[in-house]
């Protein structure tokens, strides 16, 4: 499985850069002030350059929400109880969840796919069912999974990528479900980044201060008990990562390699990004971060991947809701570049 | 003219508290962690709080874009010589232009007023002719305008709101096109909010730093000579505004009168909103800025009216470009209001 994983890593290709500044010719000629449109035009500039054509188009798109369960619940890192993972996969096909609203809204389709749910899920439409354990163990008292799991995970993640751009989509969003997984993926960032647990740990569904000081001191206990090797981005996922995260970090190394816009979605969706980047620099410089989450650290997290978010509309739900609403303003960019007169066709001069 | 002014300002009811109280409760009792959602939840119940009804909606959506010219184009303070803002119109009325592309994505429609361009302008589907006058004069020289010629130009934004009400619709985009207006937008603001030219002086369509500081300059010395009251919104439009500066001030009165949700743009429509909350702070309360403008100043004014912007996309084009890609979020935020299911009927317990 590693050697796929290494194979598909091999496969990934930068942005052209010739491509981009092809694009930025164009936009440069259209009938504005220079550079106006400010991270529109970055961001029009940037879809150029990964999809290498001069008719840039995000459709379809579709959102590849990964699900799973977690054994460091038990330590009481959540609010919610761990049942309301299944539950929320049944909302998800069911079409009342946010991210159903959401992806409506954006003219995305909805795939749920069950990484590692703890309950045994009845088939629906719309969920594929991969499941690489039903959860997570307790990773303070030893790794979450083994490394064959998290690899196994990660590779779902990349034939999940695969297969959706075999069935015509071009855009990926990322998105997650898992109750308590806020706990896991700062453990993932802390893992990979070197930032301090405490400034990762955040509220997730609601905690309290002392439930965040509880949760970092669980996210610290984990980084203890496991040591995971922080260069080593699969030994970093099995120990303190989660089914949903590795499946992530597969669905962006899958995308990139597929050529696809990837769209990476709040905190969870960025741990699989770090795990991802640190097997391969290039998925951070080929993704966009969708939104700043709420959730403390997020915007650590991305300063350390260099990346800048498009949106900061203080959004912590995660299910890929906050790539939900960035699909807007990746596609308004791309309409202002395909549509717009050039100063030639408008009859003014440019300056 | 005043008069009715006036008694539009009087028709002007603040949101509706008790409605808004009834959004959050259905808000938080959306299948989600509470307040999860943020600024998209905020946004939600305000507009339930505006139009007092439990099914809020954006359409039908326009984009008012109000065009004008000024004398103060003589003191060399833009890049593009006037005859741009008359050809701009054209690219309005045309579809080329960036505004129509993104209008067109967010399924809103543009109607270009000529509130006082120095050109005569061919008619065209799409352009309503309110011409005050052919320009304003150099207010370096003397004010922009007469007092009676200021109402004249608010009440035609007032009635523009009206019609496009009674057309059907429900929400309204401010858009501006001017060549040299955001001097003229500087110098409003810095009138009614104190603040000191040099801070409110920016590129506009691409000035360098001599640039800037000639500008500076230019909007301080306007001041100088025709010291208007900032106290005296109508006043201050005359001296140092602009015929479409005054027309968005009515636009924005007459959609706040009219129960619309109105959406301001960038610099230029901020200007026009600083004017209008001189007359009825409430407008502050009731529109929405839809972004911060990468035009230097625009921030602090938003920050002196209260208003925390949408999007934060480095853009500064005006056209009401903004305020289009802001839509998508306000109603990526009605659509989470009206479909998402609740608790109860996600079969989770709310925590």
């Amino acid at each position: 499985m590693e050697k796929i994983i290494s194979e598909t890593l091999g496969r990934i290709q930068p942005p052209d850069e010739e491509w981009r500044r092809r694009a930025w010719e164009r936009i440069d000629n259209l009938v504005k002030p220079v550079r106006s449109l400010g991270r529109l035009e970055e961001i029009a500039a940037h879809v150029v350059a990964v999809q290498r054509t001069t008719a840039p188009a995000l459709d379809e798109k579709v959102v590849a929400l990964m699900a799973g369960d977690h054994g460091v619940v038990e330590e009481g890192v959540s609010l919610y109880p761990q049942e309301v993972t299944a539950k929320m996969v049944e909302n998800f096909t069911g079409g009342g969840a946010a991210i159903c609203a959401l992806a409506r809204h954006a003219g995305a389709r909805v795939t749920v796919i069950d990484m590692g749910v703890a309950a045994e899920l009845a088939p629906a439409e719309g969920l594929l069912i991969r499941k690489v354990g039903k959860g997570t163990a307790n990773f303070t008292k030893g790794p979450a999974m083994s490394r064959g799991d998290a690899a196994k995970a990660v590779l779902a993640g990349i034939e999940t990528a695969r297969e959706l751009k075999a069935g015509g989509a071009r855009t990926l969003i990322t998105g997650d479900m898992g109750i308590g997984n806020t706990t896991p993926s700062a453990a993932v960032c802390a893992a990979i980044t070197g930032i301090d647990p405490s400034e990762l740990a955040g509220r997730g569904t609601g905690l309290d201060d002392e439930g965040v000081r509880k949760k970092a001191a669980v996210i610290k206990e984990g980084l203890r008990v496991n040591r995971p090797d922080p260069d080593d981005a699969l030994d970093v996922l099995s120990k303190v990562g989660g089914f949903e995260i590795a499946g992530i970090c597969g669905l962006i190394i899958g995308g990139c390699a597929e050529g696809m816009i990837v769209v990476v979605d709040g905190f969870i969706s960025t741990a699989g990004l770090a795990a991802a980047w640190k097997m391969c620099p290039e998925t951070s410089r080929i993704a966009f971060a969708a939104h700043r989450s709420a959730e403390n650290g997020h915007g650590k997290v991305l300063d350390f991947l260099g990346m800048s978010p498009i949106l900061d509309l203080g959004m912590r739900l995660g299910e890929g809701t906050g790539g939900a609403v960035a699909l807007h303003v990746i596609e308004a960019s791309l309409r202002m570049f395909r549509e717009m007169a050039s100063f030639g066709e408008a009859g003014v001069e440019r300056r």
